[in-house]
């Protein structure tokens, strides 16, 4: 494909009428789905579903196949109507959270039950009833038209919620099996306000730990304070020379490949509608983390950030304990933007380490680069169209906080990803009384064949 | 008392020499009393106990009572024979730790059992044996002389091992009761090399925690990194104020009130006969805590030191999880020196605190302040002599690194105060298996006899 530009006004009062008349049967089928537990954290359930969804697939007449992993297997579907215009891949996840703590539910997790307009089930946001809305999209285009107006490929992950392990090397695997126009990953919630967004990019992150080792036991304070390493001062004097209370990151070198937000990406985040107020009382604080004078978008999308997960040694008991611990070990995560990548920030805070303290142990515990991509792509448009037709007008989100692996499309792929997320902002995803709004499911189904209808559109 | 003199030599030979027939009887005493659990911790046996030792102290031929607190009894006793002479109040402690984890043990610790030469039990070390020595000797010396050379009283405390919380109160509230020229605890242990010693001062210490808070429950480090406030990170970037990678402590005014050792301080220091390699290998470390450049009994005996007890917050799992923890706390302790004491440090702690990091609360969790006795002490010279007549010359120890409440002697009562350790230095006091060498169990009724009769030599 060279060159789309943007097109004609595609209908889609045939489709939108089919999704209405549907409803019933459609929430019929998500709820079939819901009520196969897909945990891949503990295995329960996951290659029959894997099985499961590849049959309904299937049957909508896509060609459909499961791939087998060293872990839970890959969903794969395709179908090509439309030569010359864009190949788009839509990309989601059939494995679901743990449901636990289960007491807490006031549904069973895998008995979906509507209760004030809201699907509730596990897995109904995160991310069955998102990818499954896709999915009905294409079905429901199919028996209106009788063909996809562009060319789809489907992929479903049964393992996203145990960090897509295998994604990496299944994407670089299998480039011609993948190869595609844009990605569409329909996950996470709207804004807040409830509006429809497109989310051009993920922040990286890198997980390491640091430890750090004394004696050979732990001692008496008092016998051996003085005398003995102390390694929780150790941690905590390294530490304080990687971040600076004014909240500058001071790992040497660690800014050196930042990318600025380009002038459209400025402007989209000045353009969301935060109340930051609002966000402070959210979450019980009074002031956001230094350096003050950044907006909350901004703070996520543009500036690497530097969090200890979790930070310990010695005693954790009420009162006091005279001890003099031999061990501490701090849990860190660097959440990283355009164009840095974990391999180099993770090689940098070695560096930084081994100059500064360099007894102290550092170990990996996984990476993912972050993605961007440019607001200016030319599935912006469509996309926003696709959005604008079904539900409104969509934010422009230059990247969220989060981390996501989207850099194997937009990387490993080298191809534009957007995320354009369906459930509503308080799905409880990963939490008890996971839900999903009844009627944002089926404004996802139309958004979902809209998309498709703009980008099929696209003069190539 | 006025000005004591040094004076004519004691003659022992009768007293050791009684001791030596008594050796089966005397270890019986010893069993019968170490038969009987005090824990303080548990409360388990501890009042029945106060009773039988205040019977034992009865049967010699002391004035001897109960006297209760709030928590366990104080069991006092004295006896004056001989005006003129000083009065020393001998201090020890009925009460044992906890003795878990049990089967750790070789022979159960309410078992008395002599293997290799060693009494085996709980309290035999810390510090049944050393107090019963000391008040074995006060029997031997009467049965022998049908009256103690000097004035003696005995306070035996119920709740050293969980503090002493109301020695302070006490000893304020009896000082007629108490009044004393001097006072004796024999507890501890000799030094490493097997010679006895003198010890002349603790450090104190300063128990206390610093909590931050951010926001009001942990968040997902990805959607708030950068923008809630991390309470981890104030606590490091707090902390690394505090103390500086050189081993400086960078409290503001922290050492303004620290004495300098004396020169007698820095000669007794000089003389101690430190291995330091050997002191490294036993604790498995390769280097000291910085300054370098300070000998392992000067670190303990003249500075103070900042210890980090625990630090804790958020994620101690395995792996990894990207989670921004809300709460964070360091639990602290400060072993100060002469004339630091700790109201004023836990003063400078707080303004430290209020200037650098103003949310973060600062928790007392108690303190003694620091004790030292003059090595040029009238009575210094008496004790010295009365070890050498029963064992051998003893090294002279400014202070040990650990804390007890010896200020309420050196300051409440403004008398000076010494440690006379009988119990070997692999005691294993606190720990499964403590043991006291059965020779020093003797050599410490001996060496108690000894010093008073010194003592009552003085030339007043």
């Amino acid at each position: 494909m060279t060159g789309p530009h943007s097109s004609s006004e595609p209908d889609l009062t045939d489709i939108f009428a089919r999704v209405d008349e549907n409803r019933q049967e459609f929430l019929d089928r998500l709820f079939d789905y819901l009520r196969r537990p897909s945990i891949s954290a503990y295995g329960e359930g996951i290659g029959e579903v894997a099985e499961y969804i590849a049959g309904v697939l299937s049957r909508m007449g896509l060609e459909a196949r499961v791939i087998p992993t060293e872990g839970w297997p890959m969903v794969f579907a395709e179908r090509h109507d439309a030569p010359g215009t864009p190949t788009v891949l839509l990309y989601g996840h059939y494995d679901v959270q743990p449901p636990d703590p289960l007491d807490a539910w006031t549904s069973p997790p895998f008995e979906p039950t509507i209760r004030d307009g809201r699907i509730y089930a596990r897995g109904a946001g995160d991310n069955k009833g998102q990818h499954l809305a896709q999915l009905l999209a294409l079905e429901t285009t199919l028996s209106c038209r009788g063909k996809l107006p562009c060319n789809v490929k489907v992929l479903l992950e049964g393992e996203e919620e145990i960090g897509s392990p295998r994604m990496p090397d299944f994407v670089r695997e299998h480039r011609d099996l993948l190869a595609t126009d844009l990605v569409i990953t329909s996950d996470g919630p709207v804004d807040a306000s409830g509006r429809p967004r497109i989310l051009f990019g993920v922040r990286g992150v890198l997980n390491f730990e640091l430890r750090a080792r004394g004696a050979a036991r732990d001692l008496h304070s008092g016998n051996w304070g003085g005398v003995a390493p102390q390694p929780l001062w150790t941690l905590v004097q390294l530490l304080a020379t990687m971040k600076d209370s004014r909240g500058e990151i001071t790992i040497d070198g660690f800014y050196g490949n930042v990318l600025p937000p380009t002038e459209l990406e400025r402007e989209a985040l000045a353009g969301l509608p935060v109340d930051e107020e609002a966000v402070k009382r959210s979450v019980g604080i009074k002031e956001f983390e230094p350096p003050h004078g950044r907006g909350v978008a901004e703070r996520l999308s543009s500036w690497p950030t530097f969090t200890i997960n979790g930070l310990y040694g010695g005693y954790a008991g009420p009162g006091s304990k005279t001890v003099l611990p031999s061990e501490a070990v701090a849990k860190c995560d660097i959440r990283m933007v355009e164009a840095q990548t974990a391999e180099e920030i993770f090689a940098k805070v070695k560096a930084h380490v081994a100059r500064h303290a360099p007894d102290v142990e550092v170990v990996w515990h996984g990476g993912m680069d972050p993605s961007r991509t440019p607001l200016d792509s030319p599935f912006t448009e469509p996309i926003r169209r696709g959005i604008s037709a079904a539900q409104e007008d969509p934010l422009l989100v230059p990247a969220m906080g989060g981390s996501l692996p989207d850099y194997v499309w937009t990387k490993t792929l080298g191809v534009p990803a957007f995320g354009v997320p369906y459930a509503n902002a308080d799905e409880a995803n990963h939490a008890p009384n996971e839900n999903l709004e009844v009627e944002r499911f089926f404004s996802g189904i139309k958004t979902g064949a809209a998309m498709l209808a703009y980008l099929g559109a696209l003069e190539t």
